[in-house]
């Protein structure tokens, strides 16, 4: 085993950005049919090759007029002419317009020779007394009026679309108008798409958690990102830590790409052997930014094309991805550089930071009754998939910057122009109930981070609700929106092959798994054995102490029990209904009745009125479709 | 031929909303690979069915280790462990650890059972002096530290994605993450495009002017703006307007599609057999509506499938499909409503229409030097494209309102999020040499409406800077940023075989084309005719009345010149650059010198100080490129 290699001169931020745009992503251009040249970006200036219309075309359904007949035409003295032809959208005319006569033309006709006006028709009568109609005419019109000259939409040579134009509806609209059948525009960079790691499955097959094994996230993650970027994915199947391997892929990937992109083996420990390929058969122009998260970032080139290595770790990829790769595919793609969506905040929880580094903080927002943006940290640490997803956007915090105060200003950069802020926010305990209610509601956003963590991040102001269990409903301030009661107790496998029955059945399980103390659930047991040991007049820490696994907890409220169902467990701590769900058996100890608290200041949001509406109107009814629930 | 009918009881704009809800446009669901699921919308809500991670894992590379073994370790007193084995990310660990001993783990491998805590690989040292390695820590950890607990990430059983989620890259990543390969989704809606017309010609095909054919634009404006709203098009070659051939493309459009979607022979004249079609063969809901642009449209079934009938003219088609049918798409599509992009803004000049329908006021926007945002109507009356192409929006004037005032407040409902104000906006005279000058500039919008438009547009405040031919440059109160000349004359066929020389050949001439009298280069030979009237003592309109085709004009500084190009005339007013790039003779009669000015309170905007450097730095070097130009 070598000695692992340590970071040294690690880039700043800027220095990334100008190694990523030397590379030069280039794809060229191409050509494609306007009926899906939509959304694309023009390659160079295109000028109308001809007058639209072509013709003198006329604005309205009526008769093509020599205007000088009717100046003294009036609704009391009208002018009568004779009816010498009529033309239709499409027809040539067969009849030139002379004094004392008109021919009758439709919306888009050409006007025939010899007329210089149209006569709407509303301000016509036809007259069909004698053998041949004549058009009785109410109204003056002068030279011109409601004609369209040939030309006068567009005249020919004029500039029709600028070069990098982003086409639009209305830009296909006007091409289609000139003719053009055919639209040169830039191709879409093609990005080949590496994840490496012998730790990786591909989604839809079994994982064998014993070995690590995690589902490849960064591939379908970072193919969807460079799509939003205006660049065109191509994947290939995850790769194993193998020298020959990746050397073999990444050679053949950039062969065809503009832009090889891959993901974990950037770090120095012994098994990343990645940056070693690029050194030995590319250049590496650049290993290592000042940045957290992402700090193992690779830029070189391999098989003369530009490549850049992200980390690993999602959180890491996708946040150098959004901020230093996505703004180089869209410029190659001949996009503008993205609006850069931002949203004006105030932080309702300090953040402290002191690394050194520049930090890109993943945070989320939420608006107060009066609209206001508050800010608050969503770290939940290294590579946690859900500090990407209940993340709106990052406030960047400068090396310097190591505090940032509750109440402070900041600017956040959304993820996403269409990122708007949830018309709810919840935080509190891990419920199915409360989750099928949440279903009825547009755009909500629920942190299950338990009851106790409801209860602390609700104090510091940061949820609209919160739902709590008993204890922490109590020792908040809040306007109780409703409550409902739930059925816990011990999961055992289906048929209760153990026997268990009560609480006491648990000493001397033979292996139970517990929820973490954060939850409310896990309260209820606390107590539950602290009753248990007044009875028996012992320690509670001495009764816990005798149940093999009351200190091993996993997180979620249905994870006991999904232990024991697939059989890595023989007890759990649970809900009748997780029991119910998983069909396993059931064991009750008690019922815990939660509350859902809202913030006083948010009670007027129109989303903590939509749970109102909700928990009057549709509680009852949830509740009944759903096993070990009551009112 | 029968009476035409007239339209009685329009349809306000709430009961076209109402209509097209009712016809209940459902596309159903599908499942689609997570590879290409970003931007789909969620069918359903999507639980995990795993933990995340589904192990405990290290979150840095380092040594397994039992806190307890180091609560008295520092960096002057270290702990000394032996090294028990490694674990690689994707590895089964091989050893347990044990208390005095530690085992290699890389950040994402599975923590090896008896360790509770992770030292980072930094504070530690290999120590190689022994037979066996040694790890020297220096730092105490709790349990639990550098540690992702199974399930910690996301919990088996928590929901991942609501019902309804538009799919984000983040969302993509979550799904992998839980494993998910395949994604229920909504479906787009298919939409069947017929436009109907005996006008219309393919784009690519030509184009018979004398019978008043135009392109086709609103299959491909429409087919875009279907695809934006997230529906799928079907289009169908453009119909004639046959009773038989309509009757049978809707009828197997309908069949195969969630909605049909024709536009044109909808209006009640004589050759409009679309409405009788549905009429007949289907159900006609609403037959009109009172907004303008988009009076004639229809809504109803055909073949049990959605219908709605969009008008000819291509302003209207595409208003009308924005405002009421798009809307209606994306909600079959399961996206959320479009968070409609409005911009404030002033007048910068007024607006009458006193017709008592809704008028959707075509309008484009500019910034004043304080980035607030002016706002100018763009009608150029009906079925021009370019009241699109040009506007940016629509203000939406209700039947009450009969005045814009200039300085009044508006919302302008901007046609797309992407919207913003041109860098720079100029009007005025049309010429090939400035609009070289812009391909050089970012984002910059020229209306080459001619100089005495450009020159009434710059006093009425609106653009930035204008082109001026004399006369019209003196008149305004600009900051004059640059000059240039340009050669004009008679353009007339390859060899010149009416031996045209002078201006006084044009007397008598064949058949001549001139320019509107708002172009500058028709002022310069207006002047000229002057000139030659003084010469002889005779009045100029006499001289003009003996110029056959004087007053026939074309709108394009470049038509009469085209006209001559193809034959249809036989000497036209145009530039030298005209001439020479369609490869026809030119008779030279002077030379105009034309004057970009900037407004005074504009010069500061950065758009007018990049015209400003290009008319600096590069335009001595594009006249020298430019045939028929001089500084």
């Amino acid at each position: 085993m070598s000695e692992r290699k340590q970071f040294r001169d690690l880039a700043e931020p800027a220095e990334l950005h100008a190694a990523i745009d030397a590379l030069g992503i280039d794809p060229g251009t191409q050509s494609v049919p306007l009926i899906e040249a939509d959304g694309r970006v023009a390659a160079e200036r295109i000028d109308a090759g001809i007058d639209v219309p072509g013709f003198d075309r006329s604005t309205k359904d009526g008769y093509a007029v020599q205007a000088a007949d009717t100046f003294d035409a009036s609704e009391g003295d009208p002018f009568v002419a004779d009816l010498l032809g009529v033309v239709e959208a499409g027809d040539k005319p067969k009849t030139d317009v002379e004094s004392g006569g008109v021919v009758s033309v439709a919306t888009g006709a050409p006007v025939p020779p010899g007329a210089d006006a149209v006569i709407p028709v509303e301000r016509t009568t036809r007259l069909q007394s004698g053998a041949e109609p004549r058009i009785e005419i109410r109204t003056a019109v002068a030279p011109g009026d409601n004609i369209m000259h040939s030309g006068d939409d567009v005249a020919a040579g004029d500039r029709a679309i600028g070069p990098g134009t982003v086409l639009t509806t209305r830009d296909v609209g006007l091409l289609a108008a000139i003719g053009v059948e055919e639209v040169p525009v830039v191709e879409r960079p093609t990005v080949g798409i590496v994840s490496t790691g012998n730790e990786l499955v591909r989604p839809g097959e079994p994982l064998d958690d014993a070995r690590g094994q995690i589902y490849d996230l960064n591939t379908y993650a970072l193919a969807a990102a460079v799509r939003a970027a205006g660049g065109e994915p191509e994947v290939v199947p995850h790769i194993a830590d193998d020298y020959d391997r990746m050397h073999e892929t990444l050679e053949s990937v950039g062969e065809r790409c503009d832009l090889v992109l891959s993901s974990g083996s950037t770090s120095a420990s012994d098994a990343d052997v990645l940056y070693r390929v690029v050194e030995d058969h590319g250049s590496l122009d650049l290993h290592g930014v000042a940045v957290k998260p992402g700090r193992p970032t690779i830029v070189g080139e391999i098989a003369d094309t530009a490549y850049i290595g992200l980390p690993g770790n999602p959180v890491s990829a996708l946040s150098i991805f959004r901020t230093f790769v996505a703004p180089a595919i869209r410029e190659a793609a001949g996009r503008p550089p993205e609006s850069a969506p931002t949203l004006e905040g105030e932080m309702v929880a300090p953040k402290r930071y002191t690394e050194g580094r520049t930090y890109l903080l993943p945070v989320a927002v939420i608006e107060d009754e009066s609209g206001s943006v508050l800010v608050y940290p969503v770290d939940k640490g290294s590579g946690a998939i859900t500090s990407l997803t209940e993340a709106d956007g990052v406030v960047e915090m400068s090396p310097e910057t190591e505090l940032l105060e509750r109440g402070q200003s900041v600017t956040v950069d959304l993820f996403s122009g269409d990122t708007r802020p949830p018309s709810v926010l919840g935080i509190g305990e891990s419920d199915p109930l409360l989750s099928r209610l949440l279903d009825r509601i547009d755009g909500p956003r629920y942190l299950s981070h338990g009851s106790r963590e409801g209860r602390r991040r609700f104090r510091d102001g940061i949820p609209d609700f919160a739902l709590l269990a008993p204890g922490d409903a109590e020792a908040v301030d809040g306007e109780v929106l409703g409550t409902f009661d739930r059925e816990w107790g011990l999961i055992v496998p289906s048929g209760n092959p153990a026997n268990v029955s009560e609480l006491a059945d648990l000493l001397g399980a033979e292996s139970f798994y517990n929820l973490p103390t954060v939850s409310g659930l896990r309260s209820a047991l606390d107590e539950a054995l602290a009753d248990l040991a007044a009875e028996r007049d012992v320690s509670e820490a001495e009764l816990a102490d005798r149940i093999p696994g009351y200190d091993r907890t996993v997180t979620g409220v249905r994870s006991p029990a999904r232990r024991v169902a697939q059989g890595t467990a023989t007890v759990g701590l649970g809900l009748r209904f997780a029991a119910s769900e998983l069909d396993v058996d059931f064991v009750p100890l008690g019922t815990q009745t939660l509350t859902v608290v809202a913030a006083p200041d948010r009670v007027e949001k129109p989303g903590v009125r939509e749970l109102q509406t909700v928990l009057e109107t549709d509680l009852a009814g949830v509740i009944d479709s759903t096993p070990g629930y009551a009112p």
